[in-house]
């Protein structure tokens, strides 16, 4: 094991709705055999034109009135701020939804499915520029008991979303009891390290990854947790 | 910014009690000034004796009467999980009492306090190798509403645990909404990616972190949620 390298993929243009993402990220980076291209869920909806003007006679209601839309469960609510699970699964604030970084009257929507987002910008790296690498839709959430957001993965292609080392034994031996990793959420928030939230670099590059996690992968089947297994739903 | 490395810490020999971390680490690798280093709770939790012996007449009682010692407050049982918060503020599973890489009948607890426990590490490499370093106490958690484990800060020295990027702007020019990044939660993830669970590769070194992080800090003020502001206790 010789480590890894994060590396920000910086000149990327403002993105835009109809824009192919593996375009621009192959004329910004060279690629290679085996990286990780971890890619915002911002620039991935504004490519994909979920981005809706809000209405402006409502006011500050209307961005309220755009998370309710995109809740299919409530969980919290404490002042302006929403917990709620989206109809991806996700327990995030707001349902994803998002203002910042945005156009003034606008918010961007979380993609519809992350994971197809990532398997076409793969796909498109592939055609494009001729590398097997792995992707990642990442998005910035908050989580509970501990303060600060951190990066998840929202959609994986090519690379691991969970990991499992069921099997393998600790350095003594025995069956590990501590088995399934999230590579992809580390992932995700290894990339955010370099791009920093007011930068404008929404796309980074992690390479030297464990070839063993480049397969085929899904955060919806591997990360979405059901409500019936999970204890805080 | 020039992006990140991260390196796996090999040869270090099997910690014991009473041993020095830092004369470890400083005998593994060579540092420079502004690298982070990741160290995981099992190692530190060793060289400091929070290691127990089970009591054999308990048989798998025993582990779960540890984690009732270690528990303040119990959030959610079900089967031999118990999810609860631990003396320290944390919120995680069987109170961070952990058999795995463990000689057969005994048990690591959490260390008593882990920001102490990096700050050591930290002063000791500074003495040590002349470097002014970050530290991470890193350990692996899950989570509420997805699946897979992550390494998070359980402690830190030197290096932000949460940077609050309020008062800088987003590429509109409007303030950011998204405002506190915990970097030491994705650090310690990142720091994982190259350890492995089962390879017995205990400490991992960033190179390459925003200057701006290097400063004192502690995950007990920065990144432990008081319950009172907490929506999910």
């Amino acid at each position: 094991m010789t480590g890894l390298t994060v590396l920000p993929v910086e000149g990327l243009a403002e993105v835009r709705q109809g824009d192919v993402l593996a375009d621009l990220i192959a004329a910004a980076v060279t690629l290679v055999d085996g990286d990780v291209v971890v890619v915002t869920q911002k620039v991935v909806s504004k490519a994909e034109g979920r981005v809706v003007a809000l209405d402006p006679t409502l006011g500050a209601a209307a961005h309220r009135q755009l998370v309710e839309n995109e809740s299919v469960r409530v969980l919290r609510r404490r002042g302006d701020l929403v917990v709620s699970e989206t109809a991806h699964g996700f327990v995030c604030a707001n349902a994803g939804v998002d203002l910042s970084n945005m156009e003034p009257g606008t918010a961007a929507l979380l993609p519809v499915d992350a994971d197809r987002s990532a398997r076409r910008i793969r796909d498109g790296l592939r055609g494009r520029a001729g590398v097997q690498v792995g992707v990642i839709v990442s998005d910035t959430f908050g989580r509970p008991w501990r303060r600060g957001l951190t990066d998840v993965a929202i959609g994986t292609a090519g690379v691991a979303a969970v990991v499992d080392l069921r099997g393998r034994s600790d350095t003594f031996g025995r069956p590990l009891h501590v088995t399934e990793v999230c590579v992809a959420d580390e992932l995700a928030g290894a990339a955010e390290l370099v791009m920093g939230k007011a930068s404008g670099v929404p796309v980074a590059v992690v390479r030297g990854v464990d070839p063993a996690w480049l397969r085929e992968s899904s955060v919806r089947a591997e990360i979405v947790r059901h409500p019936a297994e999970d204890l805080f739903r």
